[in-house]
């Protein structure tokens, strides 16, 4: 068992960082060092041969010379040189390193035997070691090792998401830039390169045993470690957190790609994919369901979230539209995703019916999906909102609004945020991304009622709810269910 | 056969209105009256039984009493008051009319009745009528009689793009507005609703053979009017443009939907689908496969695209990325859309290292995908293009563009434009949408080089030239070849 302390490496109090060019402002070792020195909170320690400044931050000729032994060594130089600063690490007690620069075992030859190298120092010597060929960390708000400017990137808000990338550039940009996006919760996010010595079970277990912040880790995974899959899976099962992997190599194509990206040895996806659903982790077949699946686990992780923890959804769902073409999009993608259309009685219908606006009830129908269409007014929606939130069988509302037909004001967001907030019924909104709806789109978002901006991503977040449901009654012992 | 004249209906000198209400500012017929008095250029008069004025427009009693006869008569009356005036155009020779409201066939009974004899007066006098049940005409800059205040909506820029839906909310906002996010052009935007006499036959044959500002037609429809599927495959063959299906209700839950929508019998999808692949149609299987595709055709209609009209791609690409996950995550995709990883040769591997700058080919790779990692500078993108470009067994580029890395500048899109431009080799582009990057994004775009802010979608677009090259082949009566 390995004594590797991976909080060293997520929440160090202190960093150093060698590779630091005085002639190059854009060198990767450079950049960290003000990023880290600029904009975060850890103690950050400049190492250049010969000593000197940069931007006012003293720089130290060696890591021995240093004023304290640092948590973490963030090391930018060329593949050669990096052995020797593990041996440094490994000599001077620091406990945890990221190694930025590539050309280790994904260059093969010469490579291979430079990373052996490198792990047999750091697992000798429980060194935390990050990559190499990697961004690093980022641990608002304490550090941020990623070497592209700060000013480039589009950072994500702080949330409850462990986010675990193979691929740096997946990680800035699918993840952070896309969490953004959709304003998904960030607690750290890691990028783990060719993860010679950290690799995903340690943090799967970081994050799920010891890290608070965290209640949903998401991997971009090319593959499992050599013999690690077996060890993921145990922990997912132990895990209390929601686990979520999307692969990247799934198809031949795939495979060939991932061979000179990380080394990666993607092995049958469909053997993977069928052991590990099997054990609790939840495995979207896109990017865009694996973002829609974190926004459903990161809203339902605040403690003010309208649904409570322990929301249960076996995919009953209804459909209320202010489209009728809306509304059939969404019914051809209910069975793919595993939903079901509740089906509404003929007295349920004349209540509905009695509970819209004179001019809206003519044309309208009420079968499911429930087509309010162009002439809805606010008070149409917030009622029928209401009175299916009271019928047991309907566990989910899918609730396609439209703002385009006169009638429908600002306040139309706020009104189904009320109704929602005292209901308690789960609600996910469709509203198309407009900069003039933003008002529209903040009252329900702020009431934590997640928004999406396409039919698809408004179904695949019932289906996420459906898969999380599944996951939490078989782990609490109930029977197994498709 | 039908005399009935479309042009009436698309490009009319003067329009008139019936149905406006004095009291309320909201309801479609005021809304369609003020927003082409005061926003299109069509002649447009007023009818209110009492005359007067509203907002300094004069109103007049009766259509009888207009100084012309119009060339279109707009209709947001109740059902039953509608049928009166459709018999009003027969009687004064109104050879155009749109029929904005509901009550007709998909409502059942009463309606079914309604709407029979609302087909009658029309067929009888050779009546052009769009609807009911639907928002009209969007032909600017001439007439527009959707009843959506034009503030709340987001409108397309004009372009090579007929769109013909069966749902006004999916034109509106499926169309309308994700036309306007990808800047997808749009010749004229009709909505058929129940299409009891103009149906989507009748368009796509005056789309094809009469608008010439139309080259691609695409069509929203949620089954072929009865009777009538076998007659717009004939014409799909015939025409020179390129006709783009999406289907809603192709599923069990979608079909019961569209019953109470647009009363369609959506009818077996498969069997129409397989139908209308032989005669020449492309179908997209999901709406964001729909909108890549019309961006792409879209581009090919403009004068000045760099690619040319006769674009001809099997699928043979080569991905050159900025990040390896992002590489693998696109050559995942691959196979699904019909498209195959070119094999560079191992000379042809060496020379593109030799064009790439010394900190990136270390730790570059050359196969396909090519990953230029992190390190990489403007001018490697531009020389690797340059020099795929050369090579002919490479049909098309697919260019994933990440702007974080500190090297890339703002000028990375010019350069790869003007390389485009005189190479004339078919790239399309994935550059993250983030406000700060549209110097980026607009520099291909002003070059008329597709710019996709998703992985898939930048693959997708790939597979509509190769769908296109498939359909044009066979059109010109080469074989059959998938």
């Amino acid at each position: 068992m390995s004594e590797m302390d991976l909080q060293k490496l997520f929440k160090p109090k202190s960093m150093a960082i060698v590779g630091i060019s005085k002639k190059n402002p854009l060198s990767p070792g450079r950049i960290v060092l003000l990023k880290n020195e600029f904009e975060m909170n850890v103690k950050v320690y400049g190492i250049y041969p010969t000593g000197g400044e940069i931007e006012g931050i003293k720089l130290y000729e060696r890591l021995d010379k240093l004023p304290e032994i640092p948590d973490l060594l963030v090391i930018a130089v060329n593949a050669n040189d990096t052995i020797g600063y593990i041996q440094d690490c490994a000599d001077l007690g620091i406990p945890s390193s990221v190694i930025i620069g590539g050309g280790f075992a994904e260059v093969g030859g010469e490579g291979l035997e430079r990373q052996k190298k490198l792990e047999k120092i750091a697992f000798d010597n429980d060194i935390a070691v990050l990559g190499p060929n990697c961004l690093g960390v980022y641990a608002p708000p304490l550090v941020d090792t990623i070497f592209l400017p700060t000013e480039r990137l589009t950072k994500p808000p702080k949330g409850s998401v462990a986010l675990i990338s193979q691929s740096g550039g997946v990680l800035v940009d699918q993840f952070f830039n896309k969490f953004y996006e959709r304003n998904i919760g960030v607690s750290t996010a890691v990028s783990i390169g060719n993860r010679a010595v950290v690799d995903e079970s340690m943090l799967l277990e970081y994050f799920s045993k010891v890290d608070k912040d965290t209640t949903n880790i998401a991997f971009y995974l090319e593959g499992f470690k050599e013999g690690k899959a077996k060890k993921f899976a145990q922990l997912v099962k132990e895990s209390e957190d929601t686990v979520i992997v999307f692969y990247g190599g799934k198809t031949k194509e795939g495979k060939v790609a991932t061979k000179s990206h990380t080394a990666s040895l993607a092995g049958n996806y469909e053997i993977i994919y069928n052991a590990l659903r099997q054990n609790f982790v939840i495995q979207p077949h896109s990017e865009r369901e694996l973002l829609t699946c974190l926004k459903v686990y990161d809203v339902l992780s605040k403690r003010r979230n309208p649904f409570g923890k322990s929301v249960v959804t076996f995919g009953n769902v209804v459909i209320v539209s202010g489209s009728g073409g809306h509304g059939v999009i969404a019914s051809d993608m209910l069975k793919k995703y595993g939903l079901n259309a509740v089906q509404l009685t003929d007295e349920e219908k004349e209540h509905l019916k009695s509970l819209t606006s004179l001019t809206a009830r003519e044309i309208a129908s009420f079968n499911n999906p429930i087509d309010l269409t162009g002439s809805v007014l606010d008070t149409d929606i917030e009622n029928v909102v209401r009175y299916l939130s009271d019928i047991e069988r309907i566990e989910c509302i899918i609730l396609l609004i439209l703002p385009y037909p006169p009638n429908i004001s600002f306040q139309v967001g706020r009104r189904i945020a009320n109704v929602v907030l005292s209901k308690r019924k789960p609600v996910v909104c469709f509203i198309p991304y407009i900069p003039k709806y933003s008002l529209i789109i903040e009252s329900l978002e702020l009431a934590n009622i997640p928004v999406f901006h396409s039919i698809k991503e408004t179904v695949q977040a019932v289906s996420a709810l459906k898969q999380r449901t599944r996951i939490r009654n078989v782990k609490q012992g109930n029977i197994y269910w498709e």
